[in-house]
Protein backbone atom coordinates (compact mmCIF):
# COMPACT_ATOMS: atom_id res chain seq x y z
CA UNK A 1 0.00 0.00 0.00
CA UNK A 2 2.38 2.50 0.78
CA UNK A 3 4.36 1.67 -2.32
CA UNK A 4 1.64 2.23 -4.39
CA UNK A 5 1.31 5.88 -3.40
CA UNK A 6 5.89 5.99 -3.47
CA UNK A 7 5.57 4.76 -7.06
CA UNK A 8 3.32 8.01 -7.77
CA UNK A 9 5.98 10.22 -6.11
CA UNK A 10 8.95 9.38 -9.11
CA UNK A 11 9.78 12.24 -11.50
CA UNK A 12 9.85 12.17 -15.37
CA UNK A 13 12.57 9.51 -16.80
CA UNK A 14 15.70 11.35 -17.97
CA UNK A 15 19.11 10.10 -19.14
CA UNK A 16 21.43 11.58 -16.45
CA UNK A 17 25.14 11.84 -18.09
CA UNK A 18 27.92 13.09 -16.51
CA UNK A 19 32.29 13.03 -16.92
CA UNK A 20 35.23 13.03 -15.80
CA UNK A 21 39.30 12.91 -16.69
CA UNK A 22 37.65 11.68 -20.49
CA UNK A 23 35.36 9.09 -19.40
CA UNK A 24 31.49 10.13 -19.87
CA UNK A 25 28.76 7.78 -18.46
CA UNK A 26 25.08 8.00 -18.65
CA UNK A 27 22.17 5.79 -16.35
CA UNK A 28 18.78 6.43 -16.12
CA UNK A 29 17.08 8.47 -13.57
CA UNK A 30 13.38 9.29 -11.68
CA UNK A 31 14.87 10.76 -8.07
CA UNK A 32 14.32 14.64 -9.48
CA UNK A 33 12.96 17.17 -7.91
CA UNK A 34 12.83 20.75 -8.66
CA UNK A 35 14.40 22.47 -5.74
CA UNK A 36 14.02 26.28 -6.43
CA UNK A 37 11.22 28.55 -6.76
CA UNK A 38 13.21 31.71 -7.13
CA UNK A 39 12.99 31.98 -11.35
CA UNK A 40 16.76 33.12 -11.62
CA UNK A 41 17.82 30.34 -9.27
CA UNK A 42 16.87 27.49 -11.34
CA UNK A 43 17.66 24.14 -9.15
CA UNK A 44 17.41 20.84 -8.47
CA UNK A 45 17.59 18.23 -5.73
CA UNK A 46 18.84 14.56 -7.79
CA UNK A 47 19.29 10.94 -5.98
CA UNK A 48 22.05 8.83 -7.14
CA UNK A 49 23.00 5.57 -5.94
CA UNK A 50 26.14 4.89 -4.30
CA UNK A 51 27.25 1.94 -6.65
CA UNK A 52 26.17 3.46 -9.81
CA UNK A 53 29.34 4.29 -11.91
CA UNK A 54 27.48 7.60 -12.40
CA UNK A 55 28.15 8.66 -8.72
CA UNK A 56 32.10 8.06 -8.69
CA UNK A 57 32.29 10.44 -12.26
CA UNK A 58 29.59 12.67 -10.41
CA UNK A 59 31.36 12.98 -6.93
CA UNK A 60 34.72 14.18 -8.95
CA UNK A 61 33.40 16.62 -11.19
CA UNK A 62 30.82 17.82 -8.97
CA UNK A 63 28.50 18.27 -12.09
CA UNK A 64 25.72 16.34 -13.79
CA UNK A 65 23.24 16.94 -17.04
CA UNK A 66 19.76 15.95 -16.52
CA UNK A 67 17.85 14.41 -20.14
CA UNK A 68 14.89 14.62 -20.27
CA UNK A 69 13.02 11.16 -22.74
CA UNK A 70 10.49 11.24 -24.59
CA UNK A 71 8.26 8.11 -26.27
CA UNK A 72 10.37 8.40 -29.03
CA UNK A 73 13.53 7.56 -27.19
CA UNK A 74 12.59 4.80 -24.95
CA UNK A 75 15.16 2.36 -26.66
CA UNK A 76 18.04 4.72 -24.04
CA UNK A 77 16.17 3.31 -21.38
CA UNK A 78 17.30 -0.25 -22.03
CA UNK A 79 20.80 1.16 -23.07
CA UNK A 80 21.52 3.34 -20.37
CA UNK A 81 19.56 1.53 -17.68
CA UNK A 82 19.54 -1.78 -17.81
CA UNK A 83 23.51 -2.40 -17.24
CA UNK A 84 26.61 -0.18 -15.87
CA UNK A 85 29.06 2.08 -17.60
CA UNK A 86 31.79 1.08 -15.70
CA UNK A 87 33.40 -1.25 -18.22
CA UNK A 88 31.89 0.58 -21.61
CA UNK A 89 31.07 3.38 -22.99
CA UNK A 90 27.40 3.39 -22.97
CA UNK A 91 27.59 6.88 -24.89
CA UNK A 92 29.74 5.35 -27.86
CA UNK A 93 27.00 5.21 -30.74
CA UNK A 94 24.82 8.15 -29.28
CA UNK A 95 24.86 11.89 -30.26
CA UNK A 96 25.88 14.46 -28.01
CA UNK A 97 27.49 18.21 -27.29
CA UNK A 98 28.86 19.45 -24.21
CA UNK A 99 27.68 22.87 -22.93
CA UNK A 100 28.93 24.51 -19.49
CA UNK A 101 29.61 21.86 -17.26
CA UNK A 102 31.10 19.46 -20.04
CA UNK A 103 28.71 16.68 -19.40
CA UNK A 104 26.88 15.24 -22.23
CA UNK A 105 24.19 16.79 -23.93
CA UNK A 106 22.14 14.60 -25.81
CA UNK A 107 20.90 15.60 -29.21
CA UNK A 108 17.31 13.76 -29.05
CA UNK A 109 16.41 14.68 -26.03
CA UNK A 110 12.91 16.77 -25.48
CA UNK A 111 15.34 19.20 -22.88
CA UNK A 112 18.33 19.07 -20.69
CA UNK A 113 19.47 20.92 -17.36
CA UNK A 114 22.90 21.24 -17.23
CA UNK A 115 23.91 21.43 -13.67
CA UNK A 116 26.69 21.95 -10.97
CA UNK A 117 26.53 20.59 -7.46
CA UNK A 118 26.48 22.95 -4.67
CA UNK A 119 25.77 20.67 -2.11
CA UNK A 120 24.98 16.74 -1.12
CA UNK A 121 23.51 14.75 1.84
CA UNK A 122 24.16 11.33 2.22
CA UNK A 123 21.06 8.98 1.92
CA UNK A 124 22.48 5.18 2.79
CA UNK A 125 22.53 3.56 -0.02
CA UNK A 126 22.64 6.63 -2.70
CA UNK A 127 23.48 10.20 -2.04
CA UNK A 128 21.20 13.05 -2.47
CA UNK A 129 23.02 16.37 -4.44
CA UNK A 130 21.59 19.58 -4.28
CA UNK A 131 22.52 21.72 -7.52
CA UNK A 132 22.24 24.98 -9.53
CA UNK A 133 21.14 24.67 -13.00
CA UNK A 134 23.47 26.64 -15.01
CA UNK A 135 22.10 26.28 -18.47
CA UNK A 136 19.24 24.44 -20.25
CA UNK A 137 16.81 24.26 -23.46
CA UNK A 138 13.91 22.45 -24.83
CA UNK A 139 14.53 20.44 -28.04
CA UNK A 140 11.27 19.19 -29.11
CA UNK A 141 7.41 19.50 -27.55
CA UNK A 142 5.61 17.26 -25.65
CA UNK A 143 4.86 15.80 -22.21
CA UNK A 144 8.58 14.31 -20.64
CA UNK A 145 7.85 10.11 -20.46
CA UNK A 146 6.95 8.81 -17.18
CA UNK A 147 7.65 5.33 -15.52
CA UNK A 148 4.39 3.98 -16.84
CA UNK A 149 3.90 5.26 -20.25
CA UNK A 150 7.34 4.28 -20.79
CA UNK A 151 6.91 0.46 -19.55
CA UNK A 152 3.11 0.51 -22.07
CA UNK A 153 5.63 1.29 -25.30
CA UNK A 154 8.48 -0.39 -24.50
CA UNK A 155 8.69 -4.56 -25.61
CA UNK A 156 7.99 -7.37 -23.25
CA UNK A 157 11.47 -8.35 -23.13
CA UNK A 158 12.82 -5.17 -22.30
CA UNK A 159 10.23 -4.63 -19.12
CA UNK A 160 11.44 -8.42 -17.93
CA UNK A 161 14.74 -7.01 -18.17
CA UNK A 162 14.11 -3.97 -16.52
CA UNK A 163 12.33 -5.78 -13.79
CA UNK A 164 15.61 -8.24 -13.46
CA UNK A 165 17.79 -4.96 -13.32
CA UNK A 166 15.57 -3.24 -10.68
CA UNK A 167 15.68 -6.21 -8.14
CA UNK A 168 19.49 -6.40 -8.26
CA UNK A 169 19.35 -2.58 -7.44
CA UNK A 170 16.68 -3.50 -4.64
CA UNK A 171 19.14 -5.97 -3.48
CA UNK A 172 22.19 -4.21 -3.26
CA UNK A 173 20.52 -0.98 -1.64
CA UNK A 174 18.68 -3.37 0.83
CA UNK A 175 22.28 -4.82 1.86
CA UNK A 176 23.93 -1.33 2.30
CA UNK A 177 20.77 0.29 4.47
CA UNK A 178 21.10 -2.79 6.58
CA UNK A 179 24.23 -2.28 7.69
CA UNK A 180 23.63 1.47 8.84
CA UNK A 181 22.31 2.69 11.77
CA UNK A 182 21.04 6.13 12.20
CA UNK A 183 20.95 8.24 15.01
CA UNK A 184 17.77 9.55 16.46
CA UNK A 185 16.78 13.01 15.15
CA UNK A 186 18.89 16.12 16.75
CA UNK A 187 17.24 19.68 16.53
CA UNK A 188 19.69 21.11 14.63
CA UNK B 1 12.39 28.32 -20.62
CA UNK B 2 14.73 26.72 -17.64
CA UNK B 3 11.53 27.22 -15.61
CA UNK B 4 8.92 25.29 -17.79
CA UNK B 5 11.36 22.52 -17.33
CA UNK B 6 11.52 22.52 -14.04
CA UNK B 7 7.90 23.35 -13.15
CA UNK B 8 7.23 19.66 -14.58
CA UNK B 9 9.26 18.58 -11.67
CA UNK B 10 7.20 19.27 -8.48
CA UNK B 11 5.15 16.37 -6.91
CA UNK B 12 1.53 15.73 -6.58
CA UNK B 13 -0.07 18.43 -3.85
CA UNK B 14 0.29 17.20 -0.17
CA UNK B 15 -1.07 19.06 2.98
CA UNK B 16 2.26 18.66 5.33
CA UNK B 17 1.02 18.34 9.07
CA UNK B 18 3.33 18.44 12.11
CA UNK B 19 3.39 19.04 15.59
CA UNK B 20 5.27 20.11 18.43
CA UNK B 21 4.44 20.51 22.37
CA UNK B 22 0.49 21.10 21.87
CA UNK B 23 0.94 23.12 18.24
CA UNK B 24 0.07 21.99 15.04
CA UNK B 25 0.45 22.95 11.71
CA UNK B 26 -0.24 22.15 8.07
CA UNK B 27 1.37 23.78 4.87
CA UNK B 28 0.98 22.96 1.14
CA UNK B 29 3.81 21.00 -0.29
CA UNK B 30 5.00 20.25 -3.82
CA UNK B 31 8.82 19.39 -2.86
CA UNK B 32 8.36 15.67 -2.60
CA UNK B 33 9.92 12.47 -4.35
CA UNK B 34 9.98 8.69 -3.49
CA UNK B 35 13.40 8.15 -2.11
CA UNK B 36 13.81 4.66 -1.84
CA UNK B 37 13.94 1.80 -3.63
CA UNK B 38 13.72 -1.00 -1.03
CA UNK B 39 10.04 -2.18 -0.36
CA UNK B 40 10.49 -2.55 3.30
CA UNK B 41 12.30 0.58 3.89
CA UNK B 42 10.03 3.58 2.21
CA UNK B 43 11.28 6.80 2.49
CA UNK B 44 10.72 10.29 1.34
CA UNK B 45 12.77 13.16 0.38
CA UNK B 46 10.84 16.83 1.35
CA UNK B 47 11.66 20.22 0.76
CA UNK B 48 10.81 22.55 3.60
CA UNK B 49 10.93 26.14 3.70
CA UNK B 50 12.90 27.86 6.42
CA UNK B 51 10.59 30.70 6.58
CA UNK B 52 7.52 27.82 7.50
CA UNK B 53 6.14 27.73 10.89
CA UNK B 54 6.05 23.82 9.78
CA UNK B 55 10.09 24.32 9.49
CA UNK B 56 10.26 25.35 13.45
CA UNK B 57 8.04 22.19 14.36
CA UNK B 58 9.50 19.87 12.14
CA UNK B 59 13.08 20.57 13.25
CA UNK B 60 12.11 20.18 17.08
CA UNK B 61 9.77 16.81 16.86
CA UNK B 62 11.86 15.32 13.95
CA UNK B 63 8.34 14.38 12.51
CA UNK B 64 5.82 15.29 9.43
CA UNK B 65 3.05 13.45 8.02
CA UNK B 66 1.99 14.25 4.24
CA UNK B 67 -1.63 14.31 3.57
CA UNK B 68 -2.13 14.14 -0.48
CA UNK B 69 -5.16 16.07 -1.44
CA UNK B 70 -7.99 15.35 -4.19
CA UNK B 71 -9.74 17.16 -6.61
CA UNK B 72 -12.41 17.46 -3.98
CA UNK B 73 -9.94 19.23 -1.09
CA UNK B 74 -8.57 22.35 -2.87
CA UNK B 75 -9.91 24.17 -0.45
CA UNK B 76 -7.61 23.07 2.06
CA UNK B 77 -4.81 24.70 -0.62
CA UNK B 78 -6.77 27.64 0.22
CA UNK B 79 -7.02 27.01 4.38
CA UNK B 80 -3.68 25.56 4.68
CA UNK B 81 -1.16 27.04 1.72
CA UNK B 82 -2.14 30.93 1.62
CA UNK B 83 -0.97 31.97 5.03
CA UNK B 84 1.20 31.10 8.14
CA UNK B 85 0.31 29.01 10.90
CA UNK B 86 1.96 30.69 13.37
CA UNK B 87 -0.40 32.83 15.13
CA UNK B 88 -3.48 30.56 14.28
CA UNK B 89 -4.53 26.90 13.89
CA UNK B 90 -4.95 26.59 10.75
CA UNK B 91 -6.58 22.60 11.42
CA UNK B 92 -8.82 24.21 14.00
CA UNK B 93 -12.43 23.54 11.70
CA UNK B 94 -10.51 20.37 10.11
CA UNK B 95 -11.20 16.64 11.03
CA UNK B 96 -7.61 14.65 11.50
CA UNK B 97 -6.15 11.87 13.96
CA UNK B 98 -2.77 11.15 15.25
CA UNK B 99 -0.88 7.79 13.91
CA UNK B 100 2.38 6.94 15.07
CA UNK B 101 4.82 10.24 15.16
CA UNK B 102 1.83 12.42 16.25
CA UNK B 103 1.53 14.45 13.40
CA UNK B 104 -2.33 15.20 12.11
CA UNK B 105 -3.66 12.38 9.75
CA UNK B 106 -6.75 14.56 7.37
CA UNK B 107 -9.76 12.22 7.75
CA UNK B 108 -10.79 13.05 4.05
CA UNK B 109 -6.97 12.84 2.30
CA UNK B 110 -6.56 10.51 -0.33
CA UNK B 111 -3.42 9.09 0.99
CA UNK B 112 -0.65 9.33 3.80
CA UNK B 113 2.80 8.93 4.92
CA UNK B 114 3.32 9.39 8.64
CA UNK B 115 7.72 10.34 8.56
CA UNK B 116 10.16 10.32 10.98
CA UNK B 117 13.39 12.02 9.64
CA UNK B 118 16.70 10.25 9.62
CA UNK B 119 19.00 13.20 7.87
CA UNK B 120 18.51 16.85 6.55
CA UNK B 121 20.24 19.27 3.86
CA UNK B 122 20.63 22.91 4.23
CA UNK B 123 19.40 24.17 0.64
CA UNK B 124 19.86 28.00 1.45
CA UNK B 125 16.23 28.70 1.85
CA UNK B 126 15.01 25.61 2.48
CA UNK B 127 16.26 22.09 4.54
CA UNK B 128 15.70 18.65 2.46
CA UNK B 129 14.40 16.24 4.73
CA UNK B 130 14.97 12.66 4.58
CA UNK B 131 12.75 10.74 6.36
CA UNK B 132 11.32 7.24 6.50
CA UNK B 133 7.87 6.32 6.55
CA UNK B 134 6.83 4.43 9.09
CA UNK B 135 3.09 4.05 8.41
CA UNK B 136 1.00 4.88 5.36
CA UNK B 137 -2.85 3.98 3.93
CA UNK B 138 -4.89 5.28 1.23
CA UNK B 139 -8.42 6.22 2.30
CA UNK B 140 -10.11 6.80 -1.35
CA UNK B 141 -9.52 5.53 -4.65
CA UNK B 142 -7.99 8.45 -7.61
CA UNK B 143 -5.35 10.08 -8.44
CA UNK B 144 -3.35 12.43 -6.56
CA UNK B 145 -3.54 16.10 -7.27
CA UNK B 146 -1.36 18.23 -8.94
CA UNK B 147 -0.58 21.64 -9.48
CA UNK B 148 -2.12 22.07 -12.96
CA UNK B 149 -5.27 20.59 -11.80
CA UNK B 150 -5.16 22.39 -9.15
CA UNK B 151 -5.33 25.86 -10.90
CA UNK B 152 -7.68 24.53 -13.22
CA UNK B 153 -10.44 23.68 -10.61
CA UNK B 154 -10.10 26.36 -8.14
CA UNK B 155 -12.17 30.03 -8.35
CA UNK B 156 -10.02 32.67 -10.00
CA UNK B 157 -9.70 34.63 -7.05
CA UNK B 158 -8.18 31.76 -5.24
CA UNK B 159 -5.64 31.81 -7.89
CA UNK B 160 -5.08 35.40 -7.39
CA UNK B 161 -4.18 34.74 -4.13
CA UNK B 162 -2.01 31.69 -4.82
CA UNK B 163 -0.53 33.97 -6.69
CA UNK B 164 0.30 36.41 -4.24
CA UNK B 165 1.70 34.44 -1.68
CA UNK B 166 3.39 32.68 -3.93
CA UNK B 167 5.66 36.33 -5.06
CA UNK B 168 5.83 36.81 -0.98
CA UNK B 169 7.66 33.10 -0.99
CA UNK B 170 9.92 33.77 -3.78
CA UNK B 171 10.66 37.45 -2.39
CA UNK B 172 11.76 35.92 0.58
CA UNK B 173 13.43 33.31 -0.90
CA UNK B 174 15.31 35.09 -3.50
CA UNK B 175 16.62 37.38 -0.40
CA UNK B 176 17.72 34.43 1.98
CA UNK B 177 19.40 32.69 -1.55
CA UNK B 178 21.15 36.24 -1.90
CA UNK B 179 23.34 36.29 1.62
CA UNK B 180 24.93 32.69 0.62
CA UNK B 181 27.76 32.51 -0.87
CA UNK B 182 28.91 28.49 -1.64
CA UNK B 183 31.84 27.06 -1.58
CA UNK B 184 33.11 24.98 -4.66
CA UNK B 185 32.30 21.26 -4.59
CA UNK B 186 35.07 19.32 -3.10
CA UNK B 187 34.88 15.59 -3.47
CA UNK B 188 34.70 14.02 -0.36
Amino acid sequence: MTNKILNQLWSPIAALTSHWEGKVNAQICVGISNASIVPEKPRVLVQIYKENYSHTLISQSGAFALNFLSLETTELIKLFGFSSGRHTNKLGNVSYTKKTTGSPILDNCIAYLDCKIINAMDAGDMTCYLADVLESDTLQNGPLLRIREAREAIPDEWNIEWDHHNQDSINTSREIIGKISYTPWQTP
